[in-house]
């Protein structure tokens, strides 16, 4: 009888563990999860959403930022950076939270060779040479010697500036010949509202002393993975600041000037 | 030795159901899934990217359309309907597929009632007037009588033409003082190039025998339920037609020429 029960639960154990495998892997397979919308950011709502514990159960790899706009974030091979406005790069504690971040769990299904990309334009070039459609959102992982300049912002406190305001606080980084890895995305332009249309990328230094959020340069030479996204998931803030800020407006002018310098 | 064994399995099975249960019911509150975007049904996306059977997975609530636009999907209380071009409503069968539909497990957290709506328009102001902000995607059930048209487009064959083509061939229903429940969503102009900014709804009679997509009309009196969407979820066609389909233009024209009789 014991037996019988034993084999029982057995039973239903493999069967419940089977399940929550397929349901996480097909959760995880190509897809993102993305935390607020890039319109929220623009029209400063940069209230703490999701803690970083919560937000690495969504992946390994991403960018974002933190609560204040304090810095860029930089998720690699599982773990989470805050590049500083000081250029300080830390690793980020459980209880940071972010207003805004894209992560996934990254697996590459495009690979490819950069050489002598030497400005944000060619490497944008370069990156369009080996992705071709523009329906998706890719990931872009490259691993190279990155020439050019980042950025990060210093947090702010309440009342809370838009981000073009926020954007004229930036510290830029001047970064030559250094080994490391730009992390970041393509989006569709039919994601215009809710994240970055274009390339937005970050980058880290092999020695995590340098970072930041890539305004301008390029490639010397690198190597190019990438990861096309078919899943993408997006949670909202319930917050008032959320549900009060300007969303619906067109703000492609104010994102593309804070986003790179061209 | 064996009663250790079994207490061991026990043990294993609650923690991996409870996993289970916690990591279903994080993703089934007020959260939409989505196949595919609108700018690819504008485009003539119609191929079948999802099954019935699968959809219903992720919810009991929602509209559609099915493979070569062929009728309008309703999904209310868990039952999916086909409105088709004839007039007729039928229930799904599970082999059934869709290019583009969005559901969700239904849970109202705001409610009101609706009377004397009896234009479009002052349905749409009417809900408004309940829901407040335009931040999120709201989804909208009301029970209640209906006046009003509503459309079903015939199926489509390969080369599937463009939806403004596709809807100059839609049957025009003329529903009178007719009990039956509305069922859809608004979505902010934010996510323009992804699903309908503005509402869009279906309707379907109490007996299952008319129904479709909402282009004119309103409410005598009715009841009114709404979800407040914070995580939205989509899956993209991994298709060739999808792949090159032109969807990084602004079609909001052609959209609203499609969605209402204005």
């Amino acid at each position: 009888m014991n037996q019988l029960k034993a084999m029982h639960r057995t039973f239903i154990l493999v069967v419940s563990l089977l399940f929550f495998t397929v349901a996480a892997s097909a959760q995880s397979h190509n897809s993102v999860y993305q935390v607020s919308t890039i319109n929220a950011l623009l029209q400063g709502v940069y209230d703490g959403e999701t803690t970083m514990k919560d937000l690495k159960k969504f992946g390994n790899f991403g960018i974002g930022t933190f609560e204040g706009l304090d810095g860029e974030m930089v998720a690699l091979d599982g773990k989470f950076y805050q590049v500083k406005s000081t250029g300080e790069v830390i690793l980020v504690n459980d209880q940071m939270k972010t207003p805004f971040a894209n992560v996934m769990n990254f697996h590459p299904d495009l690979t490819g060779e950069i050489s002598n990309a030497k400005t944000f334009a060619e490497l944008e070039k370069a990156l369009d040479s080996i992705i071709k459609d523009k329906n998706y959102i890719y990931a872009i992982r490259i691993d190279g010697v990155f020439t050019g300049e980042t950025r990060s912002i210093p947090g702010k406190t309440k009342p809370y500036p838009s981000l073009t305001d926020a954007a004229k606080t930036q510290s830029v980084f001047n970064i030559q010949d250094t080994k490391g890895t730009i992390v970041g995305f393509l989006c569709p332009q039919y994601v215009n509202g809710i994240n970055v249309p274009g390339y937005h990328l970050h980058f880290i230094s092999d020695d995590r002393k340098s970072g930041g959020h890539i305004l301008k340069g390029g490639i010397e030479s690198g190597k190019v993975q990438i990861s096309r996204v078919t899943d993408f998931r997006m949670v909202l803030p319930s917050s008032d600041s959320f549900q009060q800020a300007s969303l619906n407006q067109d703000y492609s002018k104010e994102l593309s000037k804070v986003e790179q310098s061209k």
